[in-house]
């Protein structure tokens, strides 16, 4: 009999943890999640988080399996120095979450934020398979970003790289973002940002529009998404608009990385040719000659997976393996 | 008596042609320039080039110098492909430039773009030695970048990365550039588009200035920076505007990559912190409050120094050393 090796893939949310047993072929072969208290110390969430793998991987059907590392995913984790620092929605300061995890284990530990995760998934087990360049954003409240170059993960010298949802669009904008700045990406392109420029186009037209009938202030991009999918004019115009601004700054991001594909993760991402088309439009106009028609847009193939617990098992993956 | 490893680095340019031998300690010991003749065919150009190379090291006064390789900087070069592309200025189609100086020596052949090569200069003889996460900027009559992410030149997929030039600051602008688009951040930050801003600034403006001694259309992005030494009022205004538009595109860069450090070199980059003083501002202003602070602006060190051909030697060496 052969040994199976394993990896423990963690999701820390604001909400709840999650960890997958990830075996070689990236099948998830157990797991489990639990409420994260995130006003609670972080030694607790360690704590109860490494009995729930010891007895979870105890209760594996297959007992020939050997734990070969941890990796995990959190807001605003430091790849380097396995710190997470001043995570929204938590009430932690700078916390060593590898140091913490490597009191209850003798294996691996490596963290990094919740987009590179999604990135490394995609390049392991999702639409990504054998490409050294690509990006890969997910569309959900803000706009997170993982970059690969060269078939890694871009870090930067201070492991914070990659914030593609702060990029500027217009200085002058009055959208405000969540991190203090005005006209960042993510206030347009975002699940927020469509609800944003829906609820503005509703407010500055008189057409009418499926989407009146919800009140303003209840509108969602679900919301938006389902009129605009009926025919809605006001409804497809927002995605239009959303479009057209995000494709302007991937035109930017391709022109700095020149990247084989784009792939799309998360809630706005499910939106498909709605938001990618115009996209698409936009990104090709906004690009030198030499880059156009070569760069694919694509919704993530792991959309229906777990893929923050899937990216974080990659994650220690390719570090055993060396690529990290 | 131990034998001296000489690689050999070329800048072929619209109108002269330059190479030099280049140490291992990064000093140049010989070399020489001729006319490129851009309008001849691409093969008599690097039959002339190996033969000056040639003769040239035979002329060296160290005997025991050892040829190891050649490292080429082109305009629109390929460093995947080897090929030079529709080079502006030159009646060349695609040339595989690497193929044909391979016909004239046995040796390691390697080619880049001249902003790729000056990144690589900056890393092996300039200001980033020992960083493994920079960008480098030539400021010329367009905008040049190099992007280095983990102690490598980031080439993308294609092999043409790193354009930030034409990042879009507004596709708005009546700013039309070389590229055919509106609104490149070269139309504005580069010679020319200093020299822009200024005409701009003179024609909507009734403020005495300097540059009002100067034709306008004979007026240069050196006349601004002359006119700013001695205090003037519109020229600093100019420079305030390019260092602010370009520090918006800098946070950019800086939000997605996480550099340590970005260099400045070319003839504007000699007007110092009369451009990077407002660059500086605005690109702190730009960044997410996790990346403030931390990245120096700073003029190339390699500035009185011939760049594209250490560069170019950096790019061989490099790749003798397996880090290409």
């Amino acid at each position: 009999m052969t040994v199976k090796e394993v990896t423990v893939g963690i999701d820390i949310g604001g909400t709840n943890t999650v960890f997958g047993f990830i075996d070689e072929r990236g099948d998830e072969i157990g797991g489990g999640h639990f409420p994260t208290y995130a006003d609670e110390p972080p030694e607790q969430l360690i704590r109860r988080l490494a009995d729930a793998i010891k007895s979870g991987f105890m209760s594996l059907e297959d007992d020939q399996c050997q734990l070969t590392g941890i990796g995990i995913g959190a807001p605003n984790a430091n790849f380097h120095t396995g710190t997470v620092e001043h995570p929204p929605n938590f009430d932690w300061e700078v916390v060593n979450v590898v140091d913490l995890m490597k009191r209850h284990f003798d294996l691996p530990v490596v963290i990094t934020n919740d987009a590179n995760a999604a990135a490394l998934g995609e390049m392991l087990y999702g639409g990504a398979g054998g490409m050294k360049d690509f990006i890969q954003i997910t569309l959900g409240t803000g706009l997170g970003s993982g970059l690969v170059v060269d078939g890694r993960i871009v870090f930067g010298h201070d492991g914070f790289a990659g914030e593609m949802g702060h990029l500027t669009v217009d200085p002058k904008s009055d959208r405000r973002c969540g991190c203090g700045k005005y006209g960042c990406l993510e206030t347009w392109a975002s699940a927020t940002g469509v609800a944003r420029t829906a609820r503005q186009l509703l407010e500055e037209r008189s057409d009418d529009s499926l989407m009146r009938l919800t009140p303003r202030n209840e509108l969602t991009s679900k919301g938006v998404f389902l009129a605009a999918e009926k025919g809605d004019a006001l409804a497809r115009e927002v995605f239009e608009i959303t479009g057209s601004v995000l494709g302007m700054k991937l035109a930017d991001a391709v022109m700095m990385l020149s990247p084989e594909a784009i792939f799309f993760f998360g809630g706005l991402a499910r939106a498909g040719s709605l938001l990618l088309d115009p996209a698409r439009r936009s990104m090709e106009a906004n690009l030198l000659p030499i880059f156009r028609g070569k760069v694919r847009l694509e919704v993530s193939r792991l959309q229906d997976r777990n893929v923050a617990v899937l990216g974080a098992a990659a994650l220690i993956q390719s570090t055993l393996r060396g690529n990290a």
